[in-house]
């Protein structure tokens, strides 16, 4: 048991799947289909972190009887600096805890850059920690796992 | 970590939100939203579960140009037989199997009635296991998780 409290974020992280701030809402829930995942995070012109948008932000917009191909994500996404970011080295089951307490479903994996901008190299969902559940189960831990 | 194979759902499910499958598109948006939860459960006249309801149904919907308040959610729900269920006494780690195989963010707990019909009972869901991985680590299982 004492294994698991070592696991590092970077052992389990997934793809992020990211949009431009002024791409249109429309196009994100294009992407949010097309690459099946629940959040997207939204990136700058210089590719830093901007933004975060969930189903929940996407539905409402789309509900709200305007122009998805018009309107940019940036007006409805999640800003910076209310968005929890992690690590590649932070402990997943830290992680694990955000997102329970504050009620999120994913979370970046982000590299600090100057001017505490980040760039954003990961994912991190309650699908990576319903995995690792199964996997700890199953004495089924990646080879990263067992490294620590 | 034997003892964690031994969980059962009953100990860690939540409680089921529930439409009617006559009620409106518009209507399951409004209690997804009010209820903050990811998936809904639809059931029929004499309250049996005849479908399921993700977000990613009602954002599909909502981008198709029709009219969400009369359009009923049988039209884009999951129907029975396609639901993956399960019951109360299941172990905890076959349903978290479930939602990573079947690409699944909830599973309906359901009791069993006569001509294959079931009542829903409970709700678990990605949120859930996350919540459950996390407990696991900080040795705070729920009284129920000890007794196994």
């Amino acid at each position: 048991m004492e294994q698991i409290k070592e696991l590092k974020i970077k052992e389990y992280q997934s793809i992020p799947v990211v949009v431009g701030e002024s791409d249109s809402v429309y196009d994100a829930i294009s992407a949010m289909f097309l690459e099946d995942v629940g959040t997207l995070f939204v990136v700058d012109e210089s590719s830093h972190l901007a933004g975060v948008l969930s189903r929940k932000d996407l539905l409402r917009a789309s509900i709200g009887n305007q122009d998805l191909e018009s309107m940019p994500v940036s007006i409805i996404m999640t800003r910076m600096p209310n968005i929890t970011v992690c690590k590649k080295d932070d402990l997943l089951i830290e992680v694990a805890s955000h997102l329970i307490e504050r009620q999120i479903d994913a979370i970046p994996v982000v590299n600090e850059k100057e001017n505490n901008r980040y760039e954003v190299v990961g994912r991190v969902t309650k699908t990576t920690m319903t995995k690792v559940l199964v996997h700890l189960i199953h004495s089924e831990l990646p080879q990263g796992g067992k490294r620590s």
